[in-house]
């Protein structure tokens, strides 16, 4: 655990925050935050998300955690979630790096999280010129996993299973780390949306 | 209204996603997005949000209403915003462009638009190495108008009325389109949060 005097560049992050449109919504997101397994992250709710950071898979692990222990086959919810890593004005505290069990949330994901999710994204890369050919790549990555469904303005359009896209994700993510400085991805998960 | 082949950098753009935490969110939102005043913009709404085109001040002026015609008093709901401008990638088309009446919902944003909001957004300038003098500067705007509540991991915080909060990110948009090719600001817009 090898920090630097600003930032630490091996502490990822995630905003998320939790929307059910039901009069339900402060029972079921106590009770989702509660249960989620932290072992692996440094966490953090406050009135607009549950904060999580760690290693970046621990912190994809979290999220995930967090979205599929939220959701209820009846209640339409939307998920809004800011992954973040490299930022220059980042400091090196408030997380944790937990090498020997790093996604303890990963079998309850498996097993829970095969329900249909609608998805939105922006992937953003920071300080470079060629970053339209880094969003190119990271949607090519969407598309070999027959997750892509369209782009429309200011977003990509994915639809695949909870697990499937966190799975994505956490693939998007590890191509920034190898690529990229700064990066943010941007997704808003929806799940029995009316529209729909 | 003069156009290039591939995108025309004066239109700017907005998503705004409506979260209502109630069981009669459809209701709610629904008579929002019809009552809402659409004279200055394109407009489409689709699973995720309604996305307004047109001249800046015309899509911040309309995702405004949509959010103020959104608000009872009695119910905890958010709003995510992405303004976006300048995307490479961006087509001439899907917009509006009215130059007599551009903000045909300022009245009622003055009027109804005085209840306390609570913000965390990022600002996001792509292409260029000195973004985060950008970042700087735009706090600095929310500062002298004293919205500025604290800055936490990867966002800033900031609370004021719906039309105060609405009103500076149109001052934000106004300096990123002078100094800024492409950018983009998410916010999530927080009322009657439980938490508070």
């Amino acid at each position: 655990m090898v920090g630097c005097e600003r930032g630490n560049k091996e502490i990822a992050g995630c905003r998320v925050s939790l929307y059910p449109m039901s009069d339900q919504f402060i029972t079921l997101l106590s009770k989702s935050i509660k249960t989620n397994r932290l072992d692996a992250v440094w966490s953090d709710t406050d009135l607009f998300s549950t904060l999580y950071r760690g290693k970046q898979e621990s912190v994809v692990d979290a999220a995930a955690g967090l979205f599929v222990r939220t959701y209820r086959p009846e209640v339409h919810s939307v998920c809004e979630l800011t992954f973040s890593k490299g930022c220059p004005g980042d400091v090196a505290q408030d997380y944790v790096f937990n090498n020997e069990n790093p996604t303890p949330n990963s079998r309850f994901i498996s097993q829970y999280g095969n329900f249909t999710v609608q998805c939105k994204y922006s992937f953003y890369a920071f300080g470079i010129t060629n970053y339209m050919n880094e969003i190119a790549e990271v949607v090519t990555l969407a598309k070999k996993r027959n997750l892509y469904e369209g782009s429309t303005h200011y977003v990509t359009i994915l639809e695949g299973t909870a697990a499937e896209l966190f799975a994505y994700f956490e693939e998007v993510l590890a191509y920034a780390d190898e690529h990229i400085e700064h990066y943010v991805l941007e997704a808003t998960l929806s799940v029995n949306s009316p529209s729909k």
